[in-house]
């Protein structure tokens, strides 16, 4: 039996959430489900957007699903990331049929930093003129994050991991995360290593997409380049995540809570799925992943039950529903 | 009479200067042209990447041709827009008839502040086990950005200025920008304002790329938006930029000296003819600045002189000596 957090939150957050739920029960789990609070209807409820009940909540749980949060998302978000040490972010970026991609055959893992960098909030009004914020980058933490990197890359059959960085710019932080980089690469003389500056990826995410296995790099650039995925696969709907720590894990769509459309069954369930994905491959429910998986792809391939964002007329509970029925 | 300094630089930064300075020379332009060295062929042959007399030479003139410099690019370019505070960097992100641009009608400014946030040079190696860098925001640097942006909206008629910035994660530092942001705004009614999240706006490039107009960003974030803009109308080889300060200012592609193509005359000389045209402009030479302008759209559109990045099989000179019997 393994307890799950859920976590709905807000917005579409509810929605997905529940039509997530909905299909995990037809694949028979020995789960046992706890609701939580976090979010912006929680701070305004509760005084705080993310309760120490819920953080505790998640401590004591084996994994946690995570729908979106609205105004607070940084607030609760990067706090559970930080508190749970959730040290690796994995931000797959594939191309589906039926879908808006630019490109047929992407598919490429983010591995993002999570605990550091611009993240660290350190920051210091300095006077009314002008203000400052640290960029931390230890040898520890990113040592971690690309031997994470490897590993997966490793246990995934990818042949290359690709460093990102501004080492040029950055010379002494940036510096020696590529000289990390490089250090740990040597340990996988199986894998091919290679670098480049961040706004350079920027390009060739569009410009040589399929060229990319695993990309590993700090957290503000995973954050901006999953995004960037996500606009080459067509769609936010479409992006999973997972956050990885000693003492948990966290899954939640990389979208958020997309107040515009809020409650309108409008949202695509397909992000929170695969998040739900990634969970069962952590909990090595590895059947039960490539069953839910292989369902999801079979509803995009036929294209009959799509959501609004890729261009079908079904609300969120009918593409959830089909991709039940297809289980 | 304008005095123009000329720095080639390293790699394709050569060729692709000496095809534009062809082209203007059909101009009859009352220019004075004097060159300057900088790079990493600078550094081997004088001990430094950026001499002295090239900086004083970037003085003295009434504005700078710049090619591009090797892997000493971060000391030269960096250097001088600090020194000289070349304080805006803009850089035009337009599609252009036969190339590989995702979309058609791609047609936006991306205002880059040039002189702070992470491009400091402010970094600490703390210990072995960590470094730290310094983002500094400061309300003189931004409010002027930002005030710039504003006034090449109206003075191009522009109907729009988005903001980017991380101020949900970087509460004080892009919360002063995003905070002076709509102060200036409040001072251009007739200019719709908008903001968004850097990782948002990676996002919207590619599934919106026509609703921007004109973006105001910090440093390092307008680094990567414009590469990523490059690979959305498919070449680096588009893209030009102006750095533009009190004390002169700069014209350079935004493409690099590209070693494995350098001496073969394969590039494209577009980015470094359109860094020329925005030069004229700023010199207020606006008959020559639509004439080059218009001959370089005729080529790029009747597709017969295109260099191999645009599926042509013209070199460097031939795509350039068609531009100039364009004129
Ligand atoms: C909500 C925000 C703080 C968060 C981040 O920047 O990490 C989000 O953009 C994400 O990518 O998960
Ligand atoms: C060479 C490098 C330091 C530079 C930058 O980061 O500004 C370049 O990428 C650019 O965009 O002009």
């Amino acid at each position: 039996m393994f307890k799950i957090a859920v976590i709905p939150g807000d917005g579409i957050g509810k929605e997905v959430m529940e039509a997530t739920i909905n299909v995990l029960d037809a694949l028979n789990l020995d789960f046992e489900y706890t609701y939580g609070d976090a979010g912006d209807e929680c701070l305004e409820k509760t005084g705080t957007a993310l309760p120490k009940e819920t953080l505790d909540l998640i401590k004591n749980s084996d994994a946690c699903l995570f729908g979106a949060a609205g105004e607070t998302a940084a607030d609760v978000i990067v706090k559970i990331r930080q508190e749970m040490k959730m040290f690796a972010n994995l931000r797959p970026v594939k191309s589906y049929p039926n879908t808006n991609s630019l490109f047929k055959d992407v598919d490429f893992m983010i591995v993002r930093e999570n605990t550091e960098g611009m993240y660290i909030a350190d920051e210091e009004k300095e006077t009314e003129e002008g203000a400052i914020a640290r960029r931390i980058i230890t040898r520890k933490a990113e040592e971690r994050i690309i031997r994470y990197a490897f590993e997966y890359a490793k246990a995934n059959n990818r042949k290359k991991v690709t460093a990102v960085h501004k080492a040029n710019v950055l010379k002494k932080t940036d510096g020696l995360f590529k000289e990390i980089f490089y250090e740990v690469a040597e340990e996988y003389p199986d894998i091919e290593s290679e670098d480049f500056y961040v706004d350079a990826t920027a390009m060739y995410l569009i410009t040589n997409p399929q060229s990319f296995e695993v990309i590993v790099t700090t957290n503000l650039f995973g954050d901006i380049l999953s995004d960037e995925g996500a606009g080459l696969v067509g769609s936010l709907g479409l992006i999973p995540s997972a956050n990885i720590g000693e003492e948990g894990a966290l899954f939640e769509p990389v979208h958020g809570s997309a107040p515009d459309i809020a409650g309108e069954k409008k949202a695509n369930p397909t992000a929170m799925l695969l998040s739900a994905v990634m969970m069962l491959r952590h909990l090595n429910l590895t059947d039960e992943a490539d069953k839910l998986d292989a369902a999801i792809l079979k509803v995009l391939d036929e294209g009959k039950y799509l959501t609004g964002d890729l261009g079908g007329s079904s609300n969120t509970f009918e593409m959830a529903e089909a991709i039940k029925n297809n289980l």
